[in-house]
Protein backbone atom coordinates (compact mmCIF):
# COMPACT_ATOMS: atom_id res chain seq x y z
CA UNK A 1 0.00 0.00 0.00
CA UNK A 2 1.66 3.46 -0.83
CA UNK A 3 0.85 6.67 1.10
CA UNK A 4 0.55 10.13 -0.23
CA UNK A 5 4.13 10.68 1.22
CA UNK A 6 6.25 7.92 -0.30
CA UNK A 7 8.43 9.09 -2.94
CA UNK A 8 9.20 7.78 -5.71
CA UNK A 9 12.90 6.64 -6.02
CA UNK A 10 15.43 5.21 -8.46
CA UNK A 11 18.58 3.79 -8.00
CA UNK A 12 21.24 6.09 -9.66
CA UNK A 13 22.72 4.55 -13.27
CA UNK A 14 25.79 3.09 -11.22
CA UNK A 15 24.44 1.69 -8.29
CA UNK A 16 24.75 -1.51 -10.36
CA UNK A 17 28.15 -1.58 -10.86
CA UNK A 18 28.96 -0.85 -7.64
CA UNK A 19 26.99 -3.34 -5.84
CA UNK A 20 28.63 -6.06 -8.14
CA UNK A 21 31.48 -4.69 -6.96
CA UNK A 22 31.05 -4.99 -3.26
CA UNK A 23 29.71 -8.48 -4.18
CA UNK A 24 32.71 -9.79 -6.18
CA UNK A 25 35.22 -8.62 -3.47
CA UNK A 26 33.22 -9.39 -0.65
CA UNK A 27 35.53 -11.80 0.37
CA UNK A 28 38.05 -8.91 1.78
CA UNK A 29 36.31 -7.11 4.32
CA UNK A 30 38.40 -3.81 3.37
CA UNK A 31 36.38 -3.91 0.02
CA UNK A 32 33.82 -1.43 2.43
CA UNK A 33 37.20 0.96 2.89
CA UNK A 34 37.51 4.18 0.96
CA UNK A 35 39.28 7.59 0.78
CA UNK A 36 37.46 10.31 1.31
CA UNK A 37 38.96 14.23 0.27
CA UNK A 38 37.65 17.20 1.48
CA UNK A 39 39.01 20.64 1.56
CA UNK A 40 40.65 21.97 4.71
CA UNK A 41 39.97 25.87 5.46
CA UNK A 42 43.43 27.18 4.28
CA UNK A 43 42.58 25.99 0.87
CA UNK A 44 44.69 22.39 0.58
CA UNK A 45 43.43 19.19 0.49
CA UNK A 46 42.84 15.94 2.91
CA UNK A 47 42.27 12.43 2.46
CA UNK A 48 41.52 10.18 4.81
CA UNK A 49 40.35 6.25 4.90
CA UNK A 50 36.51 5.83 5.74
CA UNK A 51 34.25 2.42 5.89
CA UNK A 52 31.01 2.36 3.46
CA UNK A 53 27.59 1.62 5.99
CA UNK A 54 25.67 1.41 3.38
CA UNK A 55 23.18 3.85 1.99
CA UNK A 56 20.23 6.07 3.21
CA UNK A 57 17.07 4.25 2.85
CA UNK A 58 15.41 4.95 -0.32
CA UNK A 59 18.60 7.44 -1.47
CA UNK A 60 21.52 7.11 -3.88
CA UNK A 61 23.08 9.07 -0.72
CA UNK A 62 26.11 7.00 1.29
CA UNK A 63 26.55 6.66 4.69
CA UNK A 64 29.52 7.13 6.92
CA UNK A 65 30.46 7.81 10.35
CA UNK A 66 32.79 10.49 12.11
CA UNK A 67 34.06 11.99 15.23
CA UNK A 68 32.41 15.15 16.03
CA UNK A 69 35.41 16.26 17.38
CA UNK A 70 37.32 15.48 13.94
CA UNK A 71 38.73 17.52 11.56
CA UNK A 72 36.61 16.55 8.53
CA UNK A 73 33.35 18.21 10.59
CA UNK A 74 35.51 21.14 10.90
CA UNK A 75 35.81 20.86 7.23
CA UNK A 76 32.33 20.80 6.39
CA UNK A 77 30.86 23.23 8.38
CA UNK A 78 33.57 26.26 7.20
CA UNK A 79 32.22 28.18 4.76
CA UNK A 80 33.88 28.15 1.28
CA UNK A 81 36.93 30.48 1.26
CA UNK A 82 35.97 31.30 -3.03
CA UNK A 83 33.40 33.61 -3.68
CA UNK A 84 30.99 31.48 -5.58
CA UNK A 85 30.24 28.16 -3.43
CA UNK A 86 31.78 24.96 -5.03
CA UNK A 87 29.93 22.52 -6.73
CA UNK A 88 30.75 19.90 -4.19
CA UNK A 89 32.71 19.32 -1.35
CA UNK A 90 33.66 15.87 -1.24
CA UNK A 91 35.17 13.11 -3.34
CA UNK A 92 35.33 9.49 -2.41
CA UNK A 93 37.89 7.32 -4.41
CA UNK A 94 36.73 3.55 -3.81
CA UNK A 95 39.56 1.11 -5.18
CA UNK A 96 38.78 -2.46 -5.32
CA UNK A 97 41.83 -4.68 -5.26
CA UNK A 98 40.20 -7.74 -6.42
CA UNK A 99 38.68 -6.79 -9.53
CA UNK A 100 40.66 -3.78 -9.94
CA UNK A 101 37.56 -1.14 -9.94
CA UNK A 102 37.70 2.62 -9.19
CA UNK A 103 34.82 4.80 -8.40
CA UNK A 104 35.50 8.47 -7.86
CA UNK A 105 32.42 9.66 -6.77
CA UNK A 106 31.89 13.65 -6.13
CA UNK A 107 29.46 15.68 -4.36
CA UNK A 108 27.89 16.90 -1.28
CA UNK A 109 28.94 16.11 1.97
CA UNK A 110 27.03 16.97 4.89
CA UNK A 111 27.03 16.14 8.66
CA UNK A 112 24.02 14.90 10.82
CA UNK A 113 24.15 15.07 14.53
CA UNK A 114 21.74 15.50 16.95
CA UNK A 115 20.88 18.71 16.59
CA UNK A 116 19.42 18.08 12.71
CA UNK A 117 16.50 19.34 11.58
CA UNK A 118 15.55 16.59 9.70
CA UNK A 119 13.58 14.10 12.02
CA UNK A 120 14.18 11.18 9.58
CA UNK A 121 17.61 11.49 9.53
CA UNK A 122 17.99 11.99 13.25
CA UNK A 123 16.72 8.46 13.62
CA UNK A 124 18.82 7.55 10.43
CA UNK A 125 21.64 8.22 12.62
CA UNK A 126 20.55 6.91 15.64
CA UNK A 127 19.65 3.43 13.70
CA UNK A 128 23.14 3.75 12.37
CA UNK A 129 24.58 4.39 15.57
CA UNK A 130 22.90 0.93 17.10
CA UNK A 131 24.04 -0.85 14.09
CA UNK A 132 28.26 -0.62 14.71
CA UNK A 133 29.88 -2.72 16.50
CA UNK A 134 30.71 -2.19 20.37
CA UNK A 135 33.90 -1.29 19.95
CA UNK A 136 33.64 1.30 17.04
CA UNK A 137 30.82 2.82 19.35
CA UNK A 138 33.56 2.72 22.30
CA UNK A 139 35.77 4.90 20.45
CA UNK A 140 33.21 7.76 20.54
CA UNK A 141 34.04 8.45 23.98
CA UNK A 142 37.49 7.81 23.81
CA UNK A 143 39.81 11.40 24.78
CA UNK A 144 39.32 14.26 22.30
CA UNK A 145 41.26 12.63 18.59
CA UNK A 146 45.37 14.83 17.54
CA UNK A 147 45.31 16.00 21.44
CA UNK A 148 48.56 15.03 22.88
CA UNK A 149 48.45 11.82 24.30
CA UNK A 150 49.73 11.09 27.52
CA UNK A 151 49.69 8.11 30.48
CA UNK A 152 46.73 9.39 31.70
CA UNK A 153 44.56 9.18 28.47
CA UNK A 154 42.00 7.00 29.28
CA UNK A 155 41.00 4.77 26.25
CA UNK A 156 39.17 2.51 28.58
CA UNK A 157 36.23 4.61 29.38
CA UNK A 158 32.52 2.56 30.53
CA UNK A 159 30.80 1.91 27.42
CA UNK A 160 28.40 4.02 25.65
CA UNK A 161 24.81 3.22 25.60
CA UNK A 162 24.09 1.30 22.70
CA UNK A 163 20.67 2.80 21.92
CA UNK A 164 21.64 6.32 22.05
CA UNK A 165 24.11 8.02 20.06
CA UNK A 166 26.21 10.11 22.30
CA UNK A 167 27.17 13.96 20.86
CA UNK A 168 30.29 13.02 19.72
CA UNK A 169 28.82 10.56 16.71
CA UNK A 170 27.57 12.01 13.20
CA UNK A 171 26.24 10.46 10.40
CA UNK A 172 27.84 11.77 7.11
CA UNK A 173 25.95 11.79 4.07
CA UNK A 174 27.16 12.10 0.37
CA UNK A 175 25.49 12.96 -2.05
CA UNK A 176 26.49 12.17 -5.40
CA UNK A 177 26.47 14.52 -8.32
CA UNK A 178 29.38 12.91 -10.36
CA UNK A 179 30.71 9.46 -10.94
CA UNK A 180 34.11 8.42 -12.44
CA UNK A 181 34.28 5.09 -12.90
CA UNK A 182 36.99 2.98 -14.36
CA UNK A 183 38.08 -0.42 -14.82
CA UNK A 184 41.54 -1.65 -15.09
CA UNK A 185 40.97 -5.34 -16.20
CA UNK A 186 39.24 -3.89 -19.64
CA UNK A 187 40.98 -4.42 -22.73
CA UNK A 188 41.89 -1.60 -23.02
CA UNK A 189 40.54 -0.12 -19.44
CA UNK A 190 36.88 1.04 -19.35
CA UNK A 191 35.73 4.55 -17.98
CA UNK A 192 32.47 5.61 -17.61
CA UNK A 193 30.94 9.33 -16.50
CA UNK A 194 28.13 9.76 -14.96
CA UNK A 195 26.89 13.21 -14.10
CA UNK A 196 23.76 14.18 -12.48
CA UNK A 197 22.15 17.24 -13.95
CA UNK A 198 18.19 18.67 -14.12
CA UNK A 199 17.45 15.81 -11.61
CA UNK A 200 18.17 13.11 -14.04
CA UNK A 201 21.70 11.12 -14.60
CA UNK A 202 23.61 11.03 -18.08
CA UNK A 203 26.32 8.53 -18.73
CA UNK A 204 29.04 9.02 -21.13
CA UNK A 205 32.02 6.03 -22.23
CA UNK A 206 35.24 7.96 -22.21
CA UNK A 207 38.95 7.44 -22.96
CA UNK A 208 40.46 6.00 -19.99
CA UNK B 1 84.78 9.93 -1.76
CA UNK B 2 82.69 12.79 -1.15
CA UNK B 3 82.60 15.66 -3.51
CA UNK B 4 81.73 18.98 -2.16
CA UNK B 5 78.42 19.08 -4.13
CA UNK B 6 77.55 16.06 -2.13
CA UNK B 7 74.66 17.03 0.20
CA UNK B 8 73.75 15.55 3.52
CA UNK B 9 70.69 13.63 3.08
CA UNK B 10 68.67 12.11 6.31
CA UNK B 11 65.94 9.39 6.18
CA UNK B 12 62.42 11.40 7.31
CA UNK B 13 61.96 9.69 10.82
CA UNK B 14 58.46 7.93 9.41
CA UNK B 15 60.49 6.26 6.57
CA UNK B 16 61.10 3.21 8.98
CA UNK B 17 57.72 2.64 9.10
CA UNK B 18 56.68 3.16 5.90
CA UNK B 19 59.14 1.01 4.49
CA UNK B 20 58.22 -1.82 7.24
CA UNK B 21 54.59 -1.77 6.13
CA UNK B 22 55.74 -1.88 2.51
CA UNK B 23 57.91 -4.75 3.09
CA UNK B 24 54.95 -6.98 5.53
CA UNK B 25 52.63 -5.68 3.16
CA UNK B 26 55.02 -6.85 0.01
CA UNK B 27 52.62 -10.10 -1.21
CA UNK B 28 49.98 -7.54 -1.94
CA UNK B 29 51.04 -6.02 -5.03
CA UNK B 30 48.41 -3.13 -4.59
CA UNK B 31 50.09 -2.55 -1.05
CA UNK B 32 52.21 0.09 -3.76
CA UNK B 33 48.59 1.82 -4.72
CA UNK B 34 47.28 4.59 -2.70
CA UNK B 35 45.01 7.60 -2.91
CA UNK B 36 46.37 11.38 -4.26
CA UNK B 37 44.05 14.01 -3.21
CA UNK B 38 44.30 17.72 -5.04
CA UNK B 39 42.11 20.35 -5.20
CA UNK B 40 40.23 21.71 -8.21
CA UNK B 41 40.27 25.25 -10.26
CA UNK B 42 36.74 25.71 -8.68
CA UNK B 43 38.08 24.80 -5.02
CA UNK B 44 36.63 21.27 -5.09
CA UNK B 45 38.58 18.39 -3.70
CA UNK B 46 39.52 15.67 -6.58
CA UNK B 47 41.12 11.76 -5.47
CA UNK B 48 42.78 9.15 -7.05
CA UNK B 49 44.30 6.31 -7.22
CA UNK B 50 47.83 6.14 -7.83
CA UNK B 51 50.89 3.84 -7.75
CA UNK B 52 53.79 4.56 -5.45
CA UNK B 53 57.06 4.83 -7.56
CA UNK B 54 59.25 4.84 -4.84
CA UNK B 55 61.67 7.73 -3.39
CA UNK B 56 63.31 10.07 -5.36
CA UNK B 57 66.95 8.93 -4.74
CA UNK B 58 68.95 10.26 -2.10
CA UNK B 59 65.29 12.56 -0.99
CA UNK B 60 61.87 11.82 0.75
CA UNK B 61 60.40 12.69 -1.72
CA UNK B 62 57.98 10.09 -3.24
CA UNK B 63 57.26 9.61 -6.87
CA UNK B 64 54.35 9.13 -9.14
CA UNK B 65 53.66 9.01 -12.64
CA UNK B 66 50.57 10.79 -14.54
CA UNK B 67 49.99 11.58 -18.16
CA UNK B 68 50.33 15.87 -18.96
CA UNK B 69 46.84 15.58 -20.20
CA UNK B 70 45.07 14.37 -17.35
CA UNK B 71 43.05 17.05 -14.99
CA UNK B 72 45.35 16.41 -12.11
CA UNK B 73 48.42 17.97 -13.84
CA UNK B 74 45.95 21.07 -14.70
CA UNK B 75 45.54 21.38 -11.13
CA UNK B 76 48.98 21.88 -9.95
CA UNK B 77 49.49 24.32 -12.49
CA UNK B 78 46.70 26.27 -11.66
CA UNK B 79 47.26 29.47 -9.30
CA UNK B 80 45.65 29.29 -5.94
CA UNK B 81 42.47 31.04 -5.56
CA UNK B 82 43.44 31.88 -1.97
CA UNK B 83 44.92 35.35 -1.80
CA UNK B 84 47.61 33.20 0.68
CA UNK B 85 49.44 29.70 -1.02
CA UNK B 86 48.07 27.17 0.86
CA UNK B 87 50.81 25.16 2.79
CA UNK B 88 50.12 21.94 0.69
CA UNK B 89 48.46 21.20 -2.43
CA UNK B 90 48.69 17.61 -2.16
CA UNK B 91 47.09 14.76 0.70
CA UNK B 92 48.11 11.00 -0.27
CA UNK B 93 46.40 8.53 1.71
CA UNK B 94 48.10 5.15 1.79
CA UNK B 95 46.21 2.56 3.73
CA UNK B 96 47.61 -1.02 4.06
CA UNK B 97 45.48 -4.03 4.62
CA UNK B 98 47.24 -6.30 5.77
CA UNK B 99 48.90 -4.50 8.80
CA UNK B 100 45.80 -2.06 9.41
CA UNK B 101 48.03 0.92 8.81
CA UNK B 102 46.89 4.25 6.95
CA UNK B 103 49.80 7.27 6.21
CA UNK B 104 48.67 10.42 5.56
CA UNK B 105 51.07 12.72 3.87
CA UNK B 106 50.50 15.64 2.75
CA UNK B 107 52.86 18.47 1.01
CA UNK B 108 53.58 20.03 -2.42
CA UNK B 109 53.39 18.22 -5.50
CA UNK B 110 54.98 19.45 -8.21
CA UNK B 111 55.21 17.94 -11.88
CA UNK B 112 58.59 17.39 -13.79
CA UNK B 113 57.63 17.15 -17.50
CA UNK B 114 60.91 17.58 -20.56
CA UNK B 115 60.90 21.37 -20.16
CA UNK B 116 61.69 21.33 -16.54
CA UNK B 117 64.76 23.43 -15.34
CA UNK B 118 66.73 20.94 -13.28
CA UNK B 119 68.85 18.51 -15.13
CA UNK B 120 68.90 15.97 -12.68
CA UNK B 121 65.08 15.84 -12.43
CA UNK B 122 65.05 15.35 -15.96
CA UNK B 123 67.45 13.07 -15.78
CA UNK B 124 65.29 11.05 -12.98
CA UNK B 125 62.24 11.53 -15.02
CA UNK B 126 64.00 9.60 -18.03
CA UNK B 127 65.29 6.66 -15.90
CA UNK B 128 61.63 6.71 -14.36
CA UNK B 129 60.27 5.83 -17.85
CA UNK B 130 62.95 3.16 -19.00
CA UNK B 131 62.01 1.37 -15.62
CA UNK B 132 58.10 1.10 -16.02
CA UNK B 133 56.14 -2.12 -17.83
CA UNK B 134 55.78 -1.41 -21.69
CA UNK B 135 51.70 -1.90 -20.75
CA UNK B 136 52.24 1.39 -18.76
CA UNK B 137 54.41 3.20 -21.50
CA UNK B 138 51.60 2.67 -24.02
CA UNK B 139 48.83 3.97 -22.05
CA UNK B 140 51.14 7.40 -22.77
CA UNK B 141 50.23 7.06 -26.76
CA UNK B 142 46.79 6.87 -25.85
CA UNK B 143 44.19 8.95 -27.14
CA UNK B 144 43.57 12.12 -25.26
CA UNK B 145 41.72 10.52 -21.34
CA UNK B 146 38.16 11.34 -20.75
CA UNK B 147 37.10 12.43 -24.72
CA UNK B 148 34.69 11.07 -25.89
CA UNK B 149 35.31 7.50 -26.51
CA UNK B 150 34.58 6.04 -30.54
CA UNK B 151 34.55 3.06 -32.66
CA UNK B 152 37.88 4.80 -33.89
CA UNK B 153 39.52 5.45 -30.92
CA UNK B 154 42.78 3.79 -30.86
CA UNK B 155 44.47 2.19 -28.10
CA UNK B 156 46.86 -0.04 -29.94
CA UNK B 157 49.17 2.84 -31.11
CA UNK B 158 52.40 2.11 -31.99
CA UNK B 159 54.81 1.01 -28.95
CA UNK B 160 56.52 4.55 -27.73
CA UNK B 161 60.32 4.50 -27.44
CA UNK B 162 61.69 2.80 -24.30
CA UNK B 163 63.90 5.48 -23.74
CA UNK B 164 62.84 8.90 -23.97
CA UNK B 165 59.88 9.35 -22.60
CA UNK B 166 57.35 11.51 -25.12
CA UNK B 167 55.96 15.11 -23.81
CA UNK B 168 52.71 13.22 -22.08
CA UNK B 169 55.28 11.79 -19.47
CA UNK B 170 54.66 13.35 -16.39
CA UNK B 171 56.49 12.31 -12.96
CA UNK B 172 55.03 13.95 -10.31
CA UNK B 173 57.39 14.55 -6.98
CA UNK B 174 55.65 14.77 -3.80
CA UNK B 175 57.80 16.84 -1.10
CA UNK B 176 56.36 15.65 2.48
CA UNK B 177 55.42 18.59 4.69
CA UNK B 178 53.48 16.56 7.65
CA UNK B 179 52.78 12.78 7.58
CA UNK B 180 49.81 11.63 10.28
CA UNK B 181 50.61 7.87 11.37
CA UNK B 182 47.85 5.63 12.23
CA UNK B 183 48.04 1.82 13.33
CA UNK B 184 44.79 -0.08 13.68
CA UNK B 185 46.36 -2.59 14.96
CA UNK B 186 47.26 -1.43 18.75
CA UNK B 187 45.21 -1.47 21.59
CA UNK B 188 44.29 1.07 21.61
CA UNK B 189 45.20 2.65 18.06
CA UNK B 190 48.94 4.17 17.96
CA UNK B 191 48.56 7.82 16.17
CA UNK B 192 51.96 9.42 15.48
CA UNK B 193 52.49 12.96 13.44
CA UNK B 194 55.18 13.67 12.27
CA UNK B 195 56.03 17.40 10.92
CA UNK B 196 58.52 19.20 9.01
CA UNK B 197 59.40 22.68 10.10
CA UNK B 198 62.60 24.35 10.34
CA UNK B 199 64.72 22.42 8.32
CA UNK B 200 63.59 19.41 10.75
CA UNK B 201 61.38 16.50 11.53
CA UNK B 202 59.07 16.48 14.97
CA UNK B 203 57.58 13.91 15.84
CA UNK B 204 54.69 13.81 18.56
CA UNK B 205 52.16 10.88 19.80
CA UNK B 206 48.81 11.83 19.93
CA UNK B 207 45.32 10.44 20.29
CA UNK B 208 44.09 8.03 17.85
Amino acid sequence: MTTPLEVTFELAPWRSALSRALHRNRAQPFCRFLQLATVRSDGSPANRTVVFRGFLESSNRLMFISDRRSEKIDQLHQEPQTPNRTPFNAEICWYFTKTREQFRISGQLSSIDASHSEVSLIAARQHLWQRISDSARLQFAWPHPKDVRTKDSNFEPSAPDSQMPPATFCMLLLTPLNVDYLSLSGEPQDRIIYSYQDADWTRQVVNP
